[in-house]
């Protein structure tokens, strides 16, 4: 019998989470899948029944519910509750449990470098999960900026980190640069970047925006020499331990990389 | 994009719905899935919300619900509020229908045969379709018996057939026999049959319980010469016609009942 799983979300238009997931158990010949859920805030703690009475076996949850889809779990694990956001819903028998898979699937592909400084962009909800990672990885040097400082000054006084003015930005230089605003994603902010100065002070350059792959941001990074990371590697490694968690099976992330690369340049 | 489609019901361990129907759609290449929903019926006003909200593009009602539901639809076609039952929910654009396929299905073997009068044993939510069906088809005499002489009563005089006592259900002779008790289905009741009297004056005799193929009556009514119709054609037929509502499509009964056969028969 098949069992859905799927993304809690308001609009899913472009989430690449139903591709992989599904490709991921038709490769596995698993009798699962993935299904989109665009839920209306004032329909959130309908769905939440309804996880529990169809029963849906798992979902992941995207903007606007990973905070608030909390208080209808059973458990969530001391991770998520510290970051402050569940991206991921399982069983543990008939226990609902929330997960966080965002801040490891962050550090992943950085977790061998050297760092010892790093300047963080955007103070939304992915920043508590790089703040978070940071901070765990004992980097001791993190700055963080946003456009408003109101939410950066919140923001890194719960995660002990130094708030930096937006305008202040060009002043700091780190190993690390992670960029978590929406500024350069496929649409109309496509055109945009974060960084407006020929200052360029940074070994490596992360942007977790995945749509387009090369950003703008990512492109003036290479031209300055960076090494640069995209935000597809952490959405695989988050999506790797979904599909971990949900079925005590992994995937090949170097399968899934690719996979997703030649959906995004339309090639599949 | 997957489409999720399911069963309604209460305890569904044994139905051939999700089998018949995820067969389907992977031959016609779609991508649907077909699940099972146990819903408790402290829980269908919640289970009734989730179709709304996930949404769920289409389900089969079975027992206990097939009444139920009705109330929370927006439409009920004309046959399915006539027949007291709706067995298929589905969208009309953002309208939620409701339809009963029961009773085209159970007619579908016998359209083209030459009746004039039928006796019905058993008074339970089938027996609403087979009536229904019956009556439509301007069959002259039409008998109901039930070991629960309150229900048959009360839905002889709803369908305007004759009620006889489920004692005296020996004296009739009609062209047609129609069992809708659960007698003779396997597990517990396997080797129990409606009939235990030594004369059978029935030209056709349509078991609605399909599983086992061969029931007790079945293989009575065959020792006496008449034709038999096991429900398999019935279920076959209002599932094809619910594939039709939601899909466009049709499948080919006779690939159908052969799939089931050899899932039911244990060959599959």
């Amino acid at each position: 019998m098949y069992q859905a799983y799927g993304v809690l979300g308001l609009t899913l238009g472009h989430s690449l989470s139903p591709f992989l997931h599904n490709c991921a158990f038709q490769a596995a010949d698993m009798k699962r899948v993935y299904l989109k859920w665009e839920i209306q805030p004032g329909d959130l703690g309908d769905f939440m029944k309804a996880v529990r009475i169809l029963p849906l076996s798992g979902a992941s949850v995207t903007i606007p519910y990973k905070e608030d889809v909390m208080k209808y779990l059973d458990y969530v694990s001391p991770e998520a509750a510290d970051i402050g956001a569940v991206n991921t819903i399982y069983w543990d028998k008939k226990i609902l449990c929330g997960a966080n898979t965002d801040c490891s699937g962050f550090m992943s592909p950085i977790k061998d470098m050297y760092l010892d400084s790093a300047l963080v962009l955007g103070a939304g909800g992915a920043s508590r999960a790089v703040l978070y990672g940071l901070k765990r990885r004992g980097i001791s040097h993190i700055y963080l900026t946003s456009r408003s400082e109101k939410k950066a000054l919140a923001m890194a006084g719960e995660f002990n980190v130094k708030s930096i003015p937006w305008d202040e930005r060009h002043r700091i230089k780190a190993d690390l640069l992670v960029h978590s605003t929406p500024l350069g994603t496929a649409g109309d902010l496509q055109e945009l970047t974060p960084w407006d100065s020929s200052i360029f002070p940074f070994e490596i350059v992360y942007d977790l925006v995945y749509n387009p792959l090369q950003t703008r941001l990512l492109q003036q990074a290479r031209a300055h020499g960076a090494h640069t990371l995209s935000g597809l590697s952490m959405f695989v490694h988050q999506a790797l331990q979904q599909f971990e968690t949900w079925t005590g099976q992994g995937f090949d992330p170097g399968w899934a990389e690719d996979l997703l690369r030649r959906k995004i340049t339309g090639e599949i």
